[in-house]
């Protein structure tokens, strides 16, 4: 039961591949211009070691049938995998972990081997009254895989948690002649593309956690990977799926399209352990691409960035990652690029350069775009010159392929420079929405204005960072970063006032509450989403599931919105 | 409030467009020779005129308020209307029609202008305790509009049902930028074509009712068109719903997607007017077709041919409408074009005959494809090409455009000539289902020799047709028609037999129970789908937006289904 595929204790990765901010010094400075002065280093978090656990609350009877269930090996009741498992990979969770906050910890970690050890499992569960927290690689960030018993505001009165580890659940089954893999729910994503790709195929889902997330959990949360507007979100990719609830399991029909009745398929992705377990899913795999090409292009403002954006997806073109940053966040990676290898690269800067003067760009304004297009090397030939001339049109300055290749290359490590960030008394914390093209201007600027007036509000000057990704037809998804000094001891109300201010703006702007997120714990309530009535019907769903109400209690269905859902 | 919008009395579409089965004498004779003989001519139904139906059951205060609700023009409690609006068009339904059986009316046709009229006629019908079945154009084939209130197994006690005729709600709102149109539940096929063509769109939804049907219906069954391989299913369509149900509304957020917990919309999608009434949706439109192109094939059997679509569809092309018949419903065909232009081409028979006897293909197991491609012309061009390989290499002999353009230009027309067989004494019915493609063989096999054997144990030989179509990368629908000569007096108990015995050929065979008709009354039990466990989650629902159970009674949550989804 090796731990590394778990990232490290109160923070993203391995340490061995942690990115330091001494190889950053102009993006350092930037931030340092923005936010005011930073210490030189960061403060480590507490050893996981020297933390001190209160001990388990499951009693011996419970214990002694989780194990006659899932053997000896099957039930960790140590400190640090129970530490381990009791933190996701949020803002808030890393602000806790930091700071040794150990208060809400499971009592046990369960690692069952298929869907007949989960139904034991459950039914002993149910009958000790014991919640269940459905755990993948744990990266979630939204806190959906802490542990929330005990809270006055819970209305259920399980004593204690188990966390369900599905490692072991890690099968992975072919059907080459209908382009599908049966996927086990632990499975991760390098094991799984590596199984796929044997045999020419992949999945096509990268979301930034790959490297420490599960099938079981993209399902359940819901998400999106990099390449989506080629592959789709995991939604697209289910075909079916086996469920374990506590009243029992579901295994939903494998077949392409039906319309027999409403769709029970879409109503467990995106469940977030709420109404049970998901163990294994059929998944649509793909040949692999024959081709794939990424160009860099500057445009001279975000509307005309948005704007050709949208025009190169509903023309139909081959794309797989598109990425337009606005002026904030282009000149945040431009400082970042200027200490490793240049944004623009060395040989075209005179180019670019000069046409960015005679354009009369505002080079306060300048966004820049990563457009990547995937398929067999005709049709991205095609593509490709297809989309230069749309950009062209649009005002847009080729920067040729290094901006692409610097990104790709670190598309996974992004996530440890929040690490260093935090260390050194900075709160940074990402969320993302989405809309339709004809609204995404109005949301853009509603969200990014709440967002700063809310961080300054709360006593800090800060930075917000945006780009469109995962681009649809009819829309696009909004992926905000912020970034502003902690206030010392008031760090989760500082962050938590920001956050609620983004959700308003959210809502009042009509993007909705995550795009591949996920509600969990921090993105709640659900019901601003639809409204309350949609939250009673999807409620009842988990009533008639998990009767007792032991499934991932306080998430989703949060504690605020639980209370609107009581007949 | 004309009527034509509605088919005609116990038949399908309008009188001047019937279709004679004097046109199709070889046909008629292949008939013959297949089920044995048949009259000349056919019966006719009992006009409408001369139906009496019992009086409305709706009290004298429950009108005062439908009519305060949506004034004196939109409530019809005449016995035409009543009859008209108590009718699908499965054969079940026509053969009830046609035997006069007027037991099971509707008490008042309603004729609401907005959702708040809709949520005002929902509120008069809970109190009062009268069902309410929603009406698009009343074109279902699984029994979706026929009140079953009053039988002994309805666990409610609805004293009276009023059928909720959406055409009022008409409006279509076009967001050009985004690709979308909020559609009025009641618009109908050829109207709302009309209006998105007139900007350069559609929305490519083309279902053989298309020009009968309506929006509300197309996503209350959770349909599929026949260019669905290019513009996806209903469900894939719609980004966005508006739900009047007795609770209350939901209207849901207009996003491209969204990670906001299970996806609410697809539980609207295959509803059935179970839920609420479907107000409107919002659809994702594209631009029109620069061009389409359709072929025709000829394939030496039918998995040769099943392997060639396969092939076609993972290659990627730009697919649109792909049929392959299997050798029944080849034979068939040929004997309909043997009367009417050839089916292989006048000029190219000779070529093909040559090429079937080179081959040493057995002429009675000979399949035809229809092939077509939709895009920009170069890339239909490249496809077709790509695809003539493709379809060379699994033994496929070209047959030219002839063929596809006849069956274009009728693709609207077939169920016209089932009332033709219906008026002559001849049991004819469609089923469809959908599996993956390792499973297709197993399926396809399962459900003919069900429905053979079973028309036999009926008491009569049978004629069994199939083909694929609506494919996808993983898998493909399977489509059937099967005819028998009626047993009079027993042509219900006959069709139901047979009926039952192909349901269980598709629930063993792991195909799903409808892949575009529904499930409505004639389909059922939706428990065989994927357990009663998933139905009661799904029933959960219905009770919280429907808590005294009027909406649209005894249909896909069925008697038989109900009684296993109480508590």
């Amino acid at each position: 039961m090796s731990r590394d595929r778990l990232c490290r204790w109160a923070g993203w990765g391995r340490d061995a591949e942690a990115m330091s901010l001494a190889e950053h010094p102009k993006l350092v400075a930037h931030l340092r211009s923005c936010l005011g002065d930073l210490p030189d280093a960061g403060v480590e978090a507490a050893p996981i070691s020297s933390l001190e656990v209160a001990p388990g609350k499951l009693g011996e009877e419970a214990v002694a049938e989780f194990v006659a269930a899932v053997g000896d090996e099957g039930l960790r009741t140590d400190a640090e995998d129970r530490i381990r498992h009791s933190f996701g990979k949020s803002y808030r969770d890393l602000v806790r972990a930091r700071s040794g906050a150990v208060d809400r910890i499971t009592d046990a970690v369960i690692y069952p081997t298929d869907a007949e050890s989960v139904a034991r499992v459950l039914d002993i569960a149910g009958r000790h009254g014991v919640a269940v927290i459905p755990f993948g690689g744990g990266t979630s960030v939204v806190g959906g895989v802490e542990p929330r018993v005990g809270e006055p505001d819970r209305k259920d009165a399980c004593g204690a948690t188990i966390t369900l580890d599905t490692r072991w659940m890690n099968g992975i089954e072919l059907d080459e002649d209908s382009q599908l893999a049966e996927v086990g729910a632990g499975v991760m994503g390098p094991d799984l593309e590596e199984a796929l790709g044997a045999h020419g195929y992949t999945l096509g889902h990268f979301p930034q956690s790959f490297e420490f997330s599960t099938m079981g959990g993209w399902v359940a949360a819901r998400g999106a990977g990099q390449q989506s507007t080629r592959y789709g979100k995991i939604e697209e990719m289910v075909q079916s799926v086996r469920l374990v609830s506590p009243a029992g399991e579901i295994v939903t029909r494998n077949v392409p399209a039906t319309a027999a009745g409403p769709g029970i398929v879409q109503q467990f992705v995106g469940s977030e352990g709420t109404l049970g377990v998901i163990t294994s899913a059929t998944v649509r795999i793909r040949p692999k691409a024959e081709s794939m090409r990424m160009e860099a292009f500057l445009f001279g403002d975000f509307e005309y960035g948005c704007h050709a954006m949208r025009r190169l997806e509903q023309a139909g073109l081959p794309l797989s990652i598109v990425r337009l940053s606005d002026a904030e966040e282009t000149r945040w990676l431009s400082q970042a690029a200027e200490s490793s290898p240049s944004l623009v690269g060395r040989i075209g800067r005179a180019v670019v350069e000069r046409m960015i003067r005679r354009r009369g760009y505002d080079r306060e304004r300048l966004c820049l775009a990563l457009v990547s297009m995937e398929g067999d090397r005709a049709a991205v030939a095609a593509g490709m010159r297809r989309g230069r001339r749309i950009i062209a049109s649009c005002g847009g300055i080729a920067l040729g392929m290094s901006p692409g290749k610097n990104w790709f290359r670190d598309r996974f490590r992004h996530p440890y420079l929040r690490d260093e960030l935090i260390a050194r008394g900075v709160m940074v914390d990402t969320l993302e929405t989405a809309t339709t093209w004809s609204n995404l201007p109005v949301l853009y600027a509603g969200v990014r204005d709440a967002l700063s007036e809310s961080m300054e509000e709360a006593g800090r000057e800060g930075v917000v960072l945006c780009h469109l990704s995962h681009i649809y037809p009819t829309g696009s998804s909004l992926y905000y970063t912020f970034m502003a000094k902690q206030v010392p001891g008031e760090e989760l109300r500082q962050w938590q006032r920001i956050k609620d201010a983004a959700t308003a703006a959210i809502v009042a702007g009509g993007g909705t509450l995550s795009h591949h997120h996920g509600i969990g714990y921090e993105h709640a309530p659900l019901a601003a989403e639809n409204g309350p009535l949609a939250v009673k019907a999807l409620a009842a769903a988990k009533r008639e599931l998990d009767p007792t109400g032991i499934m991932n209690p306080g998430k989703l269905f949060s504690p605020g919105t639980e209370r609107d859902t009581e007949p």
